[in-house]
């Protein structure tokens, strides 16, 4: 299929990326319902990792296996899955090409006791695996941010010398941030701002609210009405270079599906470039999961049935 | 899309090559019109390095323009673009994403005086560039043949161990190869075979003649009729691993379209694996090659039309 | 030995490994006794580094030395032997083919005072001297987990680059884990997972006891009964890829023979894939220990006897 | 299986080598229908590149097929299959650990003009392919030859040095040789010789005739009756370190079964360590191939018959 | 001189090293007064280092001199001389080849407030010096000790791949080891273990104690009478793979004369394999420190006179 337009303008905003990278990207918006339209829809499946396999998988024993998780990927045409170097692994090869993969370079479990993250795989799996993209977790505010960075910045110079999309997950944690800080407005935007600073071609983020942290912040965000979901997307997506970014917003814990299509309805008004749908998808019975995942596609605009010709 | 049975089938003959090179081969019969037939049709553009620019592009010197050779392979929806460094990264990055590119890593002028060819292009520009492979031409009987076959292998290598393909263009040539050889059945399929033992997964050759060239082979050959290039085809399939490589076939030098379309026929029914149309696409004008380039894909079995919806 | 069925389904869960490290694995799945059956019995030989030598060895003196331990293997006729490179370097010349070796790769002393290891080993090493696999520990939940899990990432990478197999003993310790935590069940499927997604292709736990944890893992586990250790064994087995991946289970310090066969029992209907008998054989007599050894490869199925024709 | 007593004695002669070669060494001693006689029956299958894919296949087609040939070597239980890289990949995933593979790493084609070798394959390719041995031609006598020997020996250090074994085909070829000198007693042993002299644990020669060549020999070969052939095999022995190395006897083109039985005696009765059974195996039927072979595995003294258990 | 029974006896305990590595070990067990009895008398000086120099040289000022120390070494015709790159570098081209030298490759001073050492020599400087061994302390129980082993391994691996031996100093210190742990016999044991279990080819302890230092151990100690230096020294050389590892002891501070011979003779009759003896000769005059280490040799089976024939 030919580079749509709303995708050409995309990529136009990466001027200067490297070739290969900026085909890895065209590959994910070029791929499955959404091919296209500039939106995403991501499958990330590394909460095995981040919570363990039995909160993660326990209400869909099915979701243990690693196939079913790409074939869900690939039965709800999403644009790509994400996931650590053991979990794609498992069925790149059985299921090569069959949907783009981002390999989850860096991996934190429940059990820790600091906000940090392991660095569980390099450019050369992600290459090695077929993957468009590589991704890795930062958490700004953290006493160890600043390794973090440091370790995600070397891995984002090797994928892009490499042809390789980055993606970065931005999660605000630790150090001075109260629970709720986590997803204030200002802190979302922040972080997203850094990751775009720090080179990521897609930012991963938590959907705001409409609480200021930084008591410093305050007066930059004083004067204008922040109640609409949209309106706090917006003020996102104007944090990774107005726009120029492709951010993806996530669900977090299972939600009820009226709920969750209006954050998406609100995502979509706002400017926000789609989806990161995990615990959502693949903690519903497969079925559930794929009306979801149609419901949320025909927000984002997807103009063709899941099912294929 | 999904991968189809047909292509499933030709992945299946490359067990035990990673994730990622397998991929990438499902990229380029993923692609184009020809997608999911398990036939491929590439536009080979290094006929400028080999030949000279006006031998090659002054018959229609539209194509002088690099983006010109990039946009026939878009509209055609070929299922890939190949040449040197310097074309590729003259449009890859404007166009990225819209056609798969090959590299073609080696190249040769018709200035030189020997067999042999220039390694020109490394694994680390197909990377940037985007490439789902990288591509060789070995000259089996030359007098450096030894020398290009070990270049070409040190490329290979680095390219599976990137999650690349790796593409050879056999020609048998110099030596004490007389130039009707060249093309000989026995000596063409034994330079698909070469191909194959040095580990390309994408081989191309030139269509073989009835000759048969070495005196040693005269009996493995005898008793059987190769009159029907058909039966030809299918003799070089067997010796590319009884068909478990893909193997390519060229058209030559500017043709008539009858007979470059039997020709297509006869690769088809021979269990080719499709076409490499260099001067007979882009040596037509632009309207003349795509009408060629339909006719073609048709005989290959293309599903949809060259239209997109 | 051809390779049996059970074998060949173990082997197709590794899909998009290197041939050489399937060949590897499939060497230790057609050893010994239990060769073809699917199912490994492992001699693990790191005590000493780990208690010391007397706590060890003082047993049954004979185990001070190394050739005794090989020959306890060899005699046995078991999956393989695994100990520190000194330990393997001390027999590995003289008894060279006679039992598949795993190299532990980093170990830990008793008079440590923090939960980490040392690397004492390297993939280089594994391969002078000739082993199936190199292994690691992780420590999940432990302080230093994360360089843990980055060292042997590493060790990883480079052991399936030069055709090695990887294991992990996944031994939960550390940071918020009181001592009957490393145990829980929860704790042992979640460091099960860990390996898998940190690319172990064998994974080594401790059989779980009925405690959860984790107080955010007690829904997920809730209103299931898990008194049976075999259903607890199938939950760990879930955990890893369900079941793709090669779970072992320790038998832990010296026990009654009754409740140890009891518990290998649990494990084959539980799917588990094999034992790890360490100071269960080696702190026995020679006789008691073959018998032992016997009386569990019956259970896991094996087929011929213990002595060779 | 314990290594037999012939094996280990065998491996006594490779003291100093480390361990992991030397339990390469005992996989090809341990395996097969001649498991633990201290012989060998090893199918080359390089013939494709030195003589071309229809001299070599067009007799018995199925051997166009990689896994018909991978197939043979199972069905008839040989020790080893050896092949070049291209060739080996084909099938080393889908039949890991079925057959002990030989890296064939160097390769000519009958179209080249002087007598030398493409280094087509690397040491790590071996262990990528979890082969056993990576093996390479020498033409002592030809132009070539110093060279030929220098890479030869970088690859025979690389593969000790990751526990690998090393194999030589020795052809006296080229330079001042004669044609009927190639097969000289003189000139085979002095072959024989120089590869072990280069390290090589398994070397390949072809059986001499009585001709001796070099006239500065003469004197040394006077006074013997060489009209048997096991006289001169066991004089090949000798050269060969006086048989601790070990030295396998190929039988050349297409033959008659009872001719190359006698021979096949004469090198039983010589002391050799076997035979490489290249055309005379896969240029028959699969039924008279697996006949001719098990006739050959008998007078080796294989105890088992083929059919396994 | 040929190779004694008792060497070759040790010597066959190191299967599987290099021939460089073992003809390196024999020329320290043919070297001197105890040459080929399997004995060795060790002058290590790194005490200046580790001391100071003063508290090392001032009762015997001649010793501040290298060449002094050197000559000690040589007039007592001593197995082998050890001491920091900067020792062996003033004196090891005057006289090249008179005693074997080992570097002491890591060193700490009394300054120091953590128990580690620094690297200060590499393999390459014991190659350029000629050294027959490498030698490395490490502290077990130390907060440090995991880096000290990660760094030794690096060592001994790198001294092997270039044919020399390695040799630890293990010296339990640190972390929650009370000053009389360091000694205690189980310690001493353990510490004797690692060292190993670490790939050391000469291990150097102190002489143990009575106690038993591990909670943990004590029943393993349980039951046996080990009053007699010579039961706990014998119990020590079980904890070296059974006396498969060359291991030596030290006698400590300045010390009387009788008391040390008596401590000579509780080593070898509890097997141990010689005393390395610093403080205890440079700090005597030259003829007192003559008359000692004869007196020690004496004890060792020397069977020829100090003055060479």
């Amino acid at each position: 299929m030919a580079i749509s337009e709303p995708v050409r303008r995309i990529l136009e905003g990466f001027d200067g990326e490297r070739p290969g990278t900026k085909a890895k990207l065209a590959s994910l918006l070029m791929h499955g319902r959404l091919a296209g339209t500039g939106k995403l829809m991501i499958l990330p499946v590394d909460q095995g990792f981040e919570h363990g396999p039995a909160r993660s998988f326990a209400m869909n024993p099915a979701a243990y296996h690693p196939q079913y998780l790409f074939q869900l990927a690939i039965d709800a045409r999403l644009s790509a899955l994400a996931g650590p170097v053991g979990l794609l692994g498992a069925c790149a090869d059985r299921l090569a090409g069959e949907v783009p993969l981002i390999l989850k370079a860096n991996s934190a479990d429940s059990l820790a006791q600091e906000h940090d993250q392991a660095v569980t795989a390099t450019v050369r799996d992600a290459l090695e695996l077929g993957c468009a993209a590589i991704g890795y977790t930062i958490y700004p505010g953290a006493d160890r941010q600043y390794e973090m960075f440091e370790e995600v910045r070397d891995g984002i110079a090797e994928a892009r010398a490499n042809g390789l999309a980055a993606m970065i997950w931005a999660y605000p944690r630790g150090g001075a941030l109260a629970h709720e800080d986590e997803t204030a407005l200002d802190i979302v935007a922040y972080a997203a701002h850094i990751a775009a600073l720090l080179g990521a071609h897609i930012i991963k983020v938590k959907l705001p609210t409409e609480r200021i942290a930084q008591h410093e912040a305050q007066d930059a965000y004083a004067g204008r009405n922040w109640r609409s979901l949209e309106t706090r997307v917006a003020h996102v997506m104007q944090a990774a270079f107005a726009g120029k970014r492709i951010v993806v917003f996530s669900g977090g814990p299972l939600a009820d599906q009226r709920e969750l299509v209006e954050q998406v309805r609100a995502i979509a008004r706002g400017g926000g470039h789609g989806s990161i749908v995990g615990r959502n998808s693949f903690q519903r019975t497969h079925d559930e999961a794929l009306a979801l995942l149609d419901e949320i596609a025909g927000v984002y605009g997807a103009a063709e049935k899941r099912v294929q010709a």
